[in-house]
């Protein structure tokens, strides 16, 4: 269908009507069919004129539509040959290294990663205008503002009283409901009653720890980890023991399963299964069918924190490790946050056989959610926007990826290694051994770049010549010309070492 | 100003632009003139002839307007007389006992009122339509819905990425600034960046005894105590130490100073100083200062959970514990839940000497706050809209308590007592000696009423004769009604216990 409406002749009647300039709606058009793959890598675009005739249109817009194509990296002009569907460029460098499963840490640790974080966190606060490449969600742009704030303005004329009614303990009765239904496509089967809605993610997995763990335990996490989850241990008074991940599979299970022998104080296990924070795996149906089963096997609860599964890349999103819990052992996390809108912290919780235990934590500790927000994402949800808007943000995030990629792997030096990865927009790039990304991170931030320097995503020390980059915003070429100037430093650095 | 408006002859074209119809306009001048004290209580309202010429109104809207006045209680008709403005009926029940300071409790206990509460919860459940008496909130009506959702509109077209923007993780910074000049009010001198927004003031609670304590520490309250609060502390895994309050002062500051004494594991104490829930006292200010200054040479943080201030009946709403406080001893937690929008979980913390550890702490627990909410609340709290709200609420729940005052002192048996709120919703009823309020309360919500049974406010049991009521709506006969049949039923208890 996308095809017939690019190659035959359209009367400007039947576009549809759309609030865009019609030099957009062409070029969405084209980028559609790139993304479908009806336009496929090295394909020859339409002439000017062609393209004029084709969609009787001016000159100016088609030479319009052209240029946003071309700034985002869709297709490239070729010297006296025309327009082409840009090849993506491979990447040049090789994979990151895989863990070294026989260096397992000794102990479990409690964690200490606060201080580290904060002395980061004040190094950064000194550079509030450094281009932000150390990010965890997409550039507000990607999201779909217009739609949430028309959702908002319909929810308080249709429900006047959402801001002075308190709302249900458990969350938005209606809400929960459509979540339930859209779990489904996560391969997990639950009622609306089986569903907490919480304060982001976050206070998901915060619940998820407090029913399972009691200060001194100790919790089995990936390295590198996510270093939220770091200080959510920290703040729990909870120890962290630090299992080996993949950069392609994830967690490796079998150093999970010899720590849960070795440590038999080990209280319960969290694992971010889809596009792992910062590695960007995503771990194969095998293993996660084998890491419900141990758990559940070692009666040890799985917190899994799954925020990031709508962004991989794949025609259907990866399932949820609790589409593979037949007794309750997983308890599942996520939110909206990290997909729909950074403004809202909407996230919810199944908490498998600790469910009614998490529904007085969540009580106690912060009653119900606001239902505004609640209320705006229902309304939302029930229309296939939301569909249609992952699918563009899958597609802006894939696009950031292959340029990203093509500029590491173009500047920077000898030695660097990152696995491309599965979705989202984290890249955990392996410096040159002898590199510190503590040393990196103070010297870009002098050139007005901020990025996560790989201490942060360990309470071992582990990491340190890692660093975790993100995209930052649709504006592909400044982000293209920051990560050069990263590489062009981290080429001089690894040269002169000190 | 009032007055002239009442007494002059208003031309219609005078009256300010309002939504209301003009009864209700005119009824609620009237309001303010009795609210103000401009009418006094036993003065006689005009004829409705001589209303009707004043006002330039038809007999229908001035028949109207009177219906109003009267309805609510303001008015009252007197055979052949007219009509008079109402003069509240004194309470003719003793007051509440004040706490016997010999019986301390001996230990301080491990709290475990959870599952009290979840059988009375679910007691409730079996009973949804069940008339209110037993909420801790006004009904939404006496709630500025129009005006908040009107500034909900408002902040949305203003700031369409409210929604999909990340916000500051101590919350959004207007708010914060327009906050630390209202705290001026309660003698609190902070500024913006002394305070965290929170999800509500229990979660402000929370953050301050999880920066304070340890599981297994023991923790200072009032008895009797805010169940949330005792809910609080078992999830949280620490001890509570009940210190006797009165019916008029609230916490009985010398049996706090003794417990410290002969407890020298309290690691915190816990004191709603303004509106003492479920008692209704307001702390004098010398024991304020007292109870500071106690803390404060114990080297012991003083949380003061304060979210009913500002619904205390005085010209000059009384001020927080924090005012006394000069060296961070003292943790200040408020909401505007109660006094604006229960349906907002919108809540400050100022953390005293521990104000950083608990940023950490709501950063790890639940990241920042919605934006949302928050930039709604700066937008209302900018204009007098809140004042005028805030003067509205108070005379409408000065209403009610003196109904339902009324209502108790007239129905209730012999060897019932309590002591008059100083303010907000709650009336604090101690019942005959003899009677359980877990038998009281079930039996009542089989007659559809729903209170509160006082086995709720201690971990030991020590109010099962009481019971917590509380304003349901702003329909006072209805109110009054219940509270009658409430008062026969236990009149009927009491004559044949069991």
């Amino acid at each position: 269908m996308t095809q017939s409406i690019l190659t035959r002749q359209a009367a400007p009647a039947d576009r549809l009507p759309d609030s865009q300039p019609l030099y957009r709606q062409l070029a969405d058009q084209y980028r559609r069919a790139i993304g479908s793959g009806v336009l496929r890598p090295g394909d020859r675009m339409p002439s000017m004129r062609a393209f004029m005739q084709r969609h009787g249109v001016s000159l100016a817009t088609a030479t319009e539509s052209y240029r946003v194509l071309e700034r985002d990296a869709l297709i490239d002009a070729r010297p006296r040959a025309g327009y082409f569907v840009r090849v993506p460029p491979t990447a040049a460098l090789p994979a990151a290294s895989e863990p070294d499963l026989a260096t397992l840490p000794g102990a479990a640790q409690f964690v200490g990663i606060h201080s580290v974080i904060s002395s980061i966190v004040s190094t950064f606060q000194r550079y509030p205008d450094a281009l932000n490449l150390g990010g965890a969600t997409a550039s507000p742009d990607l999201y779909p503002t217009d739609a949430l704030q028309k959702a908002a303005l319909r929810a308080l004329r249709k429900r006047p009283t959402l801001l002075t009614a308190a709302g249900h303990d458990q969350g938005d009765p209606a809400l929960r409901a459509i979540i339930a239904r859209r779990a489904l496509d996560a391969g997990i089967q639950i009622g609306a009653d089986d569903i907490i809605m919480t304060h982001g993610g976050i206070e998901a997995v915060n619940l998820a720890l407090r029913a399972v763990t009691q200060p001194g335990d100790t919790v089995a996490v990936e390295s590198p980890c996510f270093f939220g989850l770091l200080q959510a241990l920290e703040s729990l008074g909870l120890r962290a023991l630090e299992i080996p991940a993949s950069p392609t599979t994830g967690l490796a299970i079998e150093a999970l399963a010899f720590a849960l022998h070795t440590h038999p104080d080990i209280k319960a296990v969290v694992v971010v299964p889809n596009l792992q924070n910062p590695l960007g795996s995503v771990m194969p149906d095998t293993h996660k069918a084998r890491l419900v089963e141990l758990c559940a096997q070692a009666g040890i609860p799985l917190i899994e924190d799954d925020p990031y599964r709508e962004l991989a890349d794949a025609a259907q999103p990866p399932r949820s490790l609790k589409a593979w819990d037949t007794d309750g052992t997983v308890i599942h996390c996520t939110s909206f946050n990290k997909v729909l809108a950074p403004g809202m912290r909407v996230g919810w919780i199944n908490g498998g056989r600790w469910h009614p235990r998490i529904g007085m934590l969540k009580f106690a500790q912060s009653r119900h959610n606001e239902q505004l927000s609640q209320v705006v994402l229902a309304e939302f949800l029930e229309t296939n926007a939301y569909e249609r808007h992952l699918r563009r943000l899958r597609d802006r995030l894939r696009l950031q990826r292959e340029r990203m990629a093509a500029a590491i792997a173009t500047s920077f030096p000898d030695g660097t290694r990152f696995t491309p990865p599965r979705g989202g927009m984290f890249f955990w790039i392996e410096l040159p051994r002898d590199m510190s990304s503590t040393v990196f991170f103070k010297a870009v931030l002098d050139e007005g770049i901020r990025v996560m320097p790989g201490t942060m995503f360990s309470n071992g020390g582990r990491f340190d010549h890692f660093i975790r980059l993100s995209s930052p915003s649709t504006d592909l070429d400044l982000a293209d010309e920051a990560v050069r100037r990263l590489g062009r430093l981290a080429a001089r650095m690894a040269a002169h070492p000190d």
